[in-house]
């Protein structure tokens, strides 16, 4: 699998994409993530990328020419997925979303910042627009990590232990249960002794009523 | 306003703490965001801040007594309004959120990590479990640091352009409206003809009806 994602804020991804899982990942040849500086495709003299809005809205907008010469450059080199761009009226990043994308070849991922992108640029290149919240970020690289981080982990190998992701929240439609570790015991605040009986079984049964109870409580939508 | 993190990976953050709006707010002395390395408060002679966990779990859990030392240590020099934990399973982060929380002195975001924390100090430390989205990702430390971006750009004086920020998507339950800018015409995709008249009420209308219409279609629940 191989990300590429464009920016004007190549060095926001650094320690993201250099620790952590994504480095480890990277390391084992199971990913490959290149970032590249939006600048660089720039034809302006002084690198600049962006520009006022027609119309008088307040804040800059990315202009569409350096974006087409970055994506039109990348697929000239290899066939892409999806070209993703991060905006908070996308699609919603979730879970299922992640799976699909584990599974992809390439991805381009678009990060937007400024006030936005020129509009032609998401209805002409764009094929995916996704939001991992509703909130707005100052630009679309914490995304853009965010997105890498849950789609990398589920590439086999990613992570020590599959088992684990597998277990995770949301992969079955429950939130996980609560876990303990040591001490059992700590300011008299004691692990539940069902965990502490050895009884496997009953802790299975004890872990899915959790799940079940706290998914019923805390996220009912997700039993629909 | 403080923002203290905790973390077992404080290398991940320093790249989206030190550019970007977050880095600029600091050195406005708007926020200070401090990043602690829970193995500091680790009594292990080998920094250790995990274990198995009770039951046969896949994975590792945090424990509690690094964090608490941590949290005691912290609240012993100032009061903090919220103790934040990330975890998929808390309150959603959205837009109301990040405004409440911007207007606050002092918070504590407790970044969690492997499979989880030991489920006691999200009862006994924990005053707020908050979730970015419905996906997993390796470790709470670019939770914290979205919730950071979109907390401070809200502080007056952190964005060039206040305005720009009250014209984001969500802050008046509206999608933001297409933006363009030049040139007015790319390989035969023109701007729309409003954009372009000098009309300020016309091109004040169009933005709202282009609002309207994209939440209609895009985020119905916005509007209800």
């Amino acid at each position: 699998m191989r990300i590429d994602i464009i920016t004007v804020l190549p060095e926001l991804l650094q320690s993201p994409l250099n620790y952590s899982i994504l480095k480890r990942a990277q390391d084992k040849k199971l990913v490959e993530i290149v970032v590249h500086n939006l600048r660089d495709y720039s034809l302006d003299k002084h690198r600049r990328v962006d520009d006022y809005p027609f119309g008088g809205e307040a804040g800059m907008v990315m202009q569409i020419e350096p974006v087409d010469r970055a994506i039109t450059q990348l697929k000239s080199e290899r066939n892409y997925d999806e070209v993703i761009f991060t905006t908070p009226d996308g699609e919603r990043f979730d879970q299922p979303m992640a799976n699909r994308l584990s599974m992809a070849g390439n991805l381009i991922i678009l990060c937007g910042h400024y006030k936005g992108i020129d509009y032609r640029i998401r209805e002409h290149f764009v094929t995916k627009e996704v939001t991992i919240g509703d909130y707005v970020l100052t630009g679309g690289e914490l995304a853009a990590a965010i997105m890498c981080d849950a789609i990398v982990r589920l590439i086999p190998g990613a992570i020590g232990d599959e088992q684990s992701a597998l277990s995770d929240s949301f992969q079955d439609n429950l939130l996980a249960p609560p876990v303990y570790t040591r001490p059992a015991e700590y300011k008299g605040w004691r692990v539940p002794d069902v965990l502490l009986s050895g009884h496997q079984r009953k802790i299975d049964e004890w872990k899915h009523e959790q799940s079940l109870e706290r998914t019923r409580r805390l996220r009912p939508d997700l039993l629909e």
